[in-house]
């Protein structure tokens, strides 16, 4: 028999309860031991929940009972998550969390602590939900130096590109839609921003790098500024629409970013779509590998964290190595990075646009949409990222071009 | 320094050297120790080589050298390396495999030797190349009870399909076509008659439903039979057609398949193209993930034997847990699985044929090609197989129905 305690009883709290309790005999098979749930964490009560009497709103409970072998912190955001789990694993207690913030902020630190102590920090729910990725990328790339990982890693922001795509609404209204139907939070900054997905390719590039890359450095770009119109051009060359979070070693060095990309619907993500996340992985020998699923959600993120509590208890005192030192990253400046673009404009005058863009841009191919009054767009060359802004700025001064409407990163 | 040895330096062999030798420095870090190859048994010379100087023809320098811990076969065939590899685990040996005809057929038995002696049997190359997918279903998908697993499992066959889907080839145009770029063999039966897909889905059952499923149980039916007239068909529904490897869990009961099947252009799995592969994996808790990559290839392949190594050299002295029994499993009847068909018939009155096919399969609905000439075809409900296959006799011989010409089955 383990004992393991959880730390939060909302949604992926109480689906973990439910996974342990509904595959029981399978997962206490795998573990090699019966597990019990000892304690529930939570300032709330849940009067006539089964677990009602196991709750407590005091961590010391749990922190002082050294039959408790693993703590499953599911709480979400930064405090007081950090300090139960880092009290916790100082107390020789093995921690699984789902918690994004928690990993992408202080994942190398916790790390360190549980590789000291011998036990096990793990986090297989904080990316891609329910989506084995975290130890296919620490126990089965072991062969690889991966150089590319690109991910659709938000499930709000893939529906709603994957709706307006389908049905042709707005940003705001398909937005709205999400919202009525619980796949958008109220507030729905985190998702909409690129936030989300930022903490998690940043979780991704520092284990398939082996140092720390801090979310705060990673280029972020959310979907707001989409439009139906967009997704109509993107359609018409082949392309579609997705927020992806990428990050790149490019020689010695490496980039990250989120934002709105055109992908060619040839690639695998092309065709991700619904609250459906995926993340695409190069290595040098491997090629390319994908792994796809629900990226949220009570059970598919609630499969993911008993998994790890599977694995913490089959490890109860042994270290399962990951490469994630606390070295950080110096990301290369987006200014440097290569690039194409899609950019659309309005002009004033088509023949005198054209020429400019041709004469600036190095291009004659020009997209038009039947329905667009003045109107165009165009595909730039493979270039970096600073020379094509300072193009794109002396193109909106240039006669005949009266606004520079959108600039959307394209890639094969 | 730990030593290995490798059995067999044909494409898989030497692209595990030279895996081993480009990435040597990250993945003797992973290991925790450096890798040395110590030997490789193989009956040809290699003059010049480097391994050279470190080839044998004789399979006991290896089993009585205690300095190797870890042996590598890849060889492939059933014998002799289900001897060599059953040596090398009793004598206390490790042991990683690419050979999918060896776990298929003796794979239970090899995991309960290695289990006995606290060692490993290790095969991720054996499926799906490089996709990462035996380690994920062994130590990822532990918290859920699996009741599906579908496969594109032979590149050779989806690059085929592929092609004269793209192209518009016939199948025996493009297997030629594939034997000329390598793509497929010169005898091109185990992979065009679905042999190859067959062991693959055999080995996958065996460990997602923790028994033995025998391969040789396993209905298996080819693509030679498949047209281009039937694809262009598949096109018009919005289906595709692709070689499936197919297990569920119906109630208490299994069934497992491989054949060509049309699925809708919105299964995941129908964007899967060329000699890619893909693993599509249903879960009671996870809901549907999936597993995309190159499912052959040298260096994809070594990729997956080498992380293995990694893992037998982190657990040398520690059985990595699977779930596969020696207790066989009696697959289900086809006849009495359910499924629903594609029909294309070839008729000698239009009205006739309509009028016997709805009155069999209560259908109305006939689709036609504007090219197709006397041919129709249509969709069946959901049926047992051996219903349907009556229902087909039936037909065969009623007025106006000339020729049955494909039957296949249809997934959404």
């Amino acid at each position: 028999m383990v004992d393991i305690a959880i730390l939060g009883y909302g949604t992926v709290g109480s689906g973990v309860v439910e996974v342990i309790n509904t595959n029981k005999f399978s997962i206490d098979k795998r573990a090699g031991s019966p597990i019990r749930i000892k304690h529930v964490l939570d300032l709330r009560r849940f009067p006539g929940d089964p677990i009602e009497e196991i709750l407590t709103d005091n961590i010391e409970d749990i922190l002082n009972d050294d039959e408790v072998k693993v703590i499953v912190e599911v709480m979400g955001g930064v405090e007081p998550a950090y300090t139960f789990v880092k009290r916790a694993l100082l107390k020789g207690k093995s921690v699984v969390t789902s918690n994004k913030e928690l990993v992408a902020k202080h994942g190398a630190e916790l790390l360190e602590i549980a590789r000291q102590r011998d036990i096990n920090f793990l986090f297989e729910a904080s990316v891609g939900g329910g989506i084995p990725i975290i130890r296919p990328l620490n126990q089965s790339l072991t062969a690889d130096e991966i150089y590319e990982i690109t991910g659709i890693l938000n499930g709000t922001t893939n529906y709603i590109l994957s709706k307006m795509a389908d049905e042709g609404g707005n940003f705001e209204e398909v937005l709205k839609e999400a919202q009525d139907k619980g796949y958008a939070e109220r507030d729905p900054r985190a998702d909409v921003e690129g936030h989300d997905a930022c903490r998690k390719i940043a979780i991704l590039s520092s284990l398939a790098f082996g140092m720390h890359v801090d979310y705060e450095d990673i280029y972020t770009e959310g979907i707001a500024k989409i439009t139906r119109k967009d997704i109509a051009y993107a359609e018409k060359i082949g392309y579609t629409i997705k927020l992806l979070a990428t990050s790149k070693k490019v020689e010695h060095c490496i980039f990250a970013r989120v934002s709105p990309v055109m992908i060619s619907k040839k690639h695998p993500l092309a065709t991700v779509n619904g609250v459906f996340n995926a993340i695409f992985i190069k290595g040098n020998v491997i090629g390319d590998v994908m792994f796809y699923g629900k990226g949220a959600g009570k059970l598919p993120t609630a499969s993911a964290v008993v998994a790890d509590i599977v694995d913490a208890i089959k490890h109860l005192n042994c270290n399962i190595v990951s490469h994630w030192s606390t070295e950080k990253v110096n990301l290369m400046d987006l200014k440097d990075v290569h690039s194409r673009y899609f950019i659309r404009i309005e002009y004033d005058d088509f023949e005198s646009a054209k020429k400019e863009i041709e004469r600036i841009f190095e291009t004659k191919e020009i997209i038009q949409l039947d329905n667009s009054e003045k109107e165009l767009s165009f595909i730039t060359k493979n270039e970096a990222e600073g020379t094509l802004s300072e193009k794109v700025n002396l193109l909106k001064e240039k006669e005949g071009i009266k606004e520079i409407i959108s600039i959307i990163r394209i890639e094969k």
